[in-house]
């Protein structure tokens, strides 16, 4: 069995304990009690194991469900979770104890400890800049990836509207980028690491992180709610493996109620974790997005949750992360977090290089 | 160019003005205008074609955006429809002008007139009846089927809950049930169409697909939301066709929040049939979930609109649709129309076959 924490709200023609016990049917045998064969609804059905009042419409139950429901599937395990029960309100998914799943969804690969040994960083935050914008020259991307390396950037991610458009095609775009790479590091002595936008149609998606991998890329971002989840946990468990970033484009439906979908520290931090992703990038506080400062340390902290069965997964704020705020996050976030910042550098009056040595400076003194 | 129609809610701290360039730029350049380099924001970026109060807080907003962003990727499609902007409240999608990606989304492969040849049913409504619940054998799902198309039903699809469980292995599920139709067919002379759920991981279920059709099923059930609407639109259009029933699992957080995400109409009818569902399943009103007669009435329309150059979608209400009032629904959505009939059928005092002759009853009187 695994258990599933579910936030209840009930409105004014349902009662907690009708809503609690459809749950448990539709997300199982899909029938009313009466209609149930013998001995299937004991053997099927999710059980109820905690029912507690939070206020006067709202309720935090725990419902288990039998692993054998979703068979070796995680998409399965995805349509329990919350398929047809996305259809009706006031339901908000907060936990999953994961350990009777971990032989159907597997985790990170390389997680925080794992990602600081291939990056050789110990002890400090990371930085990561974006490629940007669409509509922009393998070139032109190129050179900002130069840029940015020379100024002492960790990670290099593309935009995740980088696809594969005649702009900048994925091909040309990734040979471009990690040549750049390998000529500042030849100047520097130090690599930047690259993840390419990996995203698209399953095979292709496939094909393009090979391509990646052969070209010499650090690792890979994917945008799983576009692919679909199991898309981006069978990239992470293949034999030739890299880290993998997770960005959320397409997933705000899922948090931006909240009475319904999933809480926010459970989709980026407990199940974009359990799919396989090593960083986990959300909307930090404060920025283009309406994230509450609990929020995100809430995410931050189910990421690296000691009670998952899962390796860690290192934190990505993102959306609108002002470089001169760093320290202020540091200090707020601790140094298992790598900060994305877009347009922040993009603005620096003296360029992209300037703006990379700075916020290497602040990382590197503890920020 | 393509044009997307969205409602978009202005909440207090927001103009229209602001929130309908943040959205151009947003799914486009993802920066801010004044860090965009020259002659991307003409190229790029969205263009707003109408800007229309409906109240005090809600406009009707029409925005272009250039094909070229999306490349040749229906996923790229699907970002810049609705990527970084569903992190943000007050943005519902209601309408896609489709000619201009006509090379990118197929639409169904055979549409209404195609599955009308298909099962030699030129002008009344259909059934479907569901192989259930989750936990059954195989010979159990079989003896259904049977009674099922003896009593005259005209598709049977598994429950969206059957996946490859140990209960009934996908494998030794879709041999049983083909097998048990083809006795039935010898018996009566008539064939009912089975529908296997092929949902999984992406090669897994392109072979689902194959041993799927190799068996003799008729048509196949995807659930979109879960596998990623990409995958189920590259079985559309694989060498070896059959039709699709799109599966609403997984999607509810799109259209629970009146403010936020996609009309019921757009996801059940228009972004379903332009990712090549021949059939689509909605809840139908008054059943256990919540829509209501009108947007039924826009799902059915939006699926068959003449203005789309994709061939038209039947619809397949469902969701606790009664037996009996199946002549009333007809009067209401007309013949071009297939019922999921699930508990209903079950429930019937006399078993499946009659449960199956009465509605066939019905349904050849006209309802």
């Amino acid at each position: 069995m695994f258990a599933v924490t579910y936030i209840i709200t009930v409105f004014e023609d349902e009662t907690i304990g009708e809503k609690v016990e459809w749950i448990c049917l539709e997300q199982s045998v899909e029938l009313p009690e009466d209609v149930v064969p013998d001995g299937l609804l004991q053997k099927i059905t999710g059980k109820p194991e905690l029912i507690e009042a939070r206020d006067a419409y709202s309720w935090k139950v725990v419902i288990k469900w039998p692993v054998e429901n979703a068979g070796a599937s995680a998409i399965q395990f995805l349509n329990i979770l919350f398929g047809n029960i996305s259809l009706r309100r006031g339901i908000k998914i907060v936990h999953v104890e994961w350990d009777a799943l971990a032989h159907i969804v597997t985790g990170p690969q390389f997680g925080i400890q794992g990602i600081r040994e291939r990056l050789g960083i110990s002890d400090r935050a990371l930085s990561c800049g974006v490629l940007k914008p669409m509509g922009s020259s393998p070139q032109k991307l190129a050179e900002q990836a130069f840029e940015l390396a020379m100024g002492g950037i960790d990670i290099i991610k593309d935009d995740h509207g980088l696809a594969n458009q005649n702009y900048a095609p994925f091909k040309a775009r990734v040979e471009a980028v990690t040549a750049a790479l390998s000529k500042a590091e030849r100047k520097k002595g130090v690599r930047a690491a690259y993840f390419p936008n990996i995203t698209d149609a399953p095979i292709t998606m496939q094909e393009n992180f090979g391509f990646a991998h052969g070209c010499g890329a650090d690792g890979v971002m994917i945008l799983p709610h576009l692919c679909g989840f199991e898309s981006m946990r069978l990239i992470s468990v293949q034999p030739e493996k890299l880290p993998i970033i997770a960005h959320p484009a397409y997933s705000g439906m899922f948090v931006t109620d909240n009475t319904h979908g999933y809480s926010p520290e459970f989709l980026y931090g407990e199940l974009t974790r359990a799919f396989g992703a090593d960083f986990t990038i959300y909307p930090n506080t404060g920025g283009r997005f309406s994230f509450s400062l609990e929020t995100c340390m809430a995410i931050n902290d189910a990421a690296q949750s000691k009670a998952s069965p899962f390796k860690t997964v290192m934190s990505m704020p993102g959306g609108g992360v002002n470089r001169k705020s760093i320290p202020t996050w540091v200090h707020q976030y601790g140094k298992d977090i790598a900060f994305l910042l877009g347009a922040s550098l993009a603005r620096h009056p003296q360029g992209l290089r300037k703006g990379a040595e700075e916020v290497r400076q602040m990382l590197e003194k503890g920020a």
